[in-house]
């Protein structure tokens, strides 16, 4: 890599669906000038995740929308290589939306999480230490509030948030219930991720059946990662007083035309429970305290996780419809040839 | 009215939408005797409430389903005749699920509000007294928290429970917007009920498009009387960190085959929003509280009600569906010959 280029994963076209590896460009631009108080991060790590396909989707959403040429957003990792703020030097290493590109030019309101431990492998701070920890950690704990006993369902299980939940889930005392796509999958979180029982989704014909019978007493946290199916399934086994946390909508693949399902009021109704969305930039001022915690976990060997690294940033394009294909296991990331540390 | 009979409403074949008159049956049975702690009440006022549609589905809701043959469960108010409880003497005032009925052996657990307050007619304690009012001011204030200035939206805005909330939100400070049907019940919410706006969603070919010029920056609170195509219309409005109690579904007919609908998770998540449902009954242990505030309010001139009164135990069977033509005009009562206070 030069510092006097940048390489950059640009919009291309729309996508209605899934985004495809055709939506998107690879381009080269100058390296990006730095204007006052700003500070140049050089990328190791680029962020895959579902939230992408939001913020690229025509549908109003949270976030501004990313247009046709733009570089696509993304959550990064890297090192300041150059600063024009007296609170960055080089060599630190910081977390934020810097973009799916080698360089980004940064403001300090920009930076998400200054990685001060570094006993961790970089890598860690887009996925277990970073934006999907964060929100397993903050939508557990501030949305769903478990209880020592209680029964926790999470959606897409073995990924890189459901894997979090659910580990974090039994370290609070909870009976803890994964639903997966596939056999390695529903072996991972039981022999990996240590959850009472997981279900796979794809080989059970009745998944509300299935559910009934290992929740007889109902569910008092569902973690809802996918929407659709897997959701309707499992609300009409909410126990009284049950906390929906919604989190994302994976299984839904696209919002035009507007998605149908069964109706889910009169399930809120008659169990008195509660459904509420969040997203893990809500939290941005309490990052550290997740942060704190979740890297205590890890070196306690209470919260384990998975990461599958692609190499280059020509791998980009494709790498979201590979969160869609089922294959991945873990935490998707790209490694630019520039990460080093 | 004799005390030696007790002419009863009962259960004759389970309706499938909603209820009619030939659903139930007036029979006469013998005086309840009592059991030793209970007491004797002589219903004055029955209540018609949309929750008893819920209590006689097949589907399974919150309470015991009524069987064929079952006293119709509902709310009433009425007088001690008789007491074998030292709690309670002939003569004072109680309100709770004593049911369709002329006379009701009760036990003191059973009676959800002891009437101190004489100041005002007995039937207030169906409605804005009661379960109605209870409803609107504990899910509006624990559920809702609306803050002033914000916007709130309550549907079936004229009837019991949504006049009360939306006056309840005027006096909280809020900017209050109904939803009713027609523009008898739109004027009402207006003049009577001192709303800033309301919406005739009957009039209106796109119930959507009036909600959004109405609220250009969003709804933050919504308290959902109703479910379906008027909330299918709100949710898409909901303000960042909007929260909507769901207190009923006046708009779905019936729950088997379960109704489906626009999905609602997308506009959580974008939103950051909040949907819980609840029912008055699980706050019955602060009633008084409830009782206390409205009672007040109604002193100062700052909360109104409406009541239609149907005359004699007769009237009850064909009640229930007066609910749903549209066309009664605030809180539906039956009122017995006995009811002399």
């Amino acid at each position: 890599m030069s510092n006097t280029t940048n390489r950059r994963v640009a919009l291309k076209a729309r996508p209605t669906g899934i985004p495809q590896a055709e939506h998107f460009d690879l381009t080269t631009a100058p390296a990006p000038e730095l204007a006052k108080d700003e500070i140049l991060v050089s990328n190791s790590y680029l962020s895959v995740d579902p939230a992408m396909r939001g913020w690229l989707s025509d549908t109003k959403g949270y976030g501004s929308r990313i247009e046709i040429g733009d570089v696509m957003r993304a959550f990064a990792v890297g090192t300041v290589i150059r600063s024009r703020n007296s609170a960055f030097s080089p060599g630190d290493h910081v977390m934020g939306l810097f973009g799916w590109q080698e360089l980004a030019a940064v403001h300090p309101d920009q930076v998400l999480l200054r990685i001060n431990e570094q006993s961790f492998p970089l890598s860690l701070h887009l996925g277990v230490l970073g934006v999907n920890g964060i929100a397993a950690y903050f939508g557990l704990r501030e949305i769903c509030a478990p209880k020592v006993g209680e029964t926790v369902m999470v959606s897409t299980a073995a990924g890189a948030v459901g894997s979090c939940v659910g580990q974090i889930a039994k370290i609070l005392g909870c009976n803890v219930i994964g639903i997966a796509g596939g056999p390695e999958k529903h072996q991972l979180c039981i022999d990996e991720f240590g959850f009472d029982a997981a279900i796979d989704y794809k080989s059970e014909s009745d998944l509300g059946a299935a559910i009934g019978r290992l929740c007889p007493d109902g569910i008092d946290v569902y973690f809802d990662n996918t929407s659709g199916a897997i959701s309707d399934a499992v609300l009409p086994h909410l126990a009284v007083g049950a906390r929906v946390a919604v989190c994302g909508t994976a299984s839904i693949e696209s919002w035009n035309p507007w998605p149908i399902g069964p109706r889910c009021e009169r399930h809120l109704l008659v169990k008195r429970a509660m459904m509420r969305g969040f997203i893990a930039l809500d939290y941005a001022d309490r990052y550290d305290e997740a942060v704190s915690q979740l890297s205590q976990w890890i070196r306690e060997g209470k919260l384990r996780y998975r990461e599958e690294i692609l190499e280059g940033l020509e791998q980009a394009p494709a790498a979201i419809s590979r969160l869609y294909s089922g294959k991945n296991h873990g935490k998707l990331l790209i490694r630019l040839p520039a990460a080093k540390g």
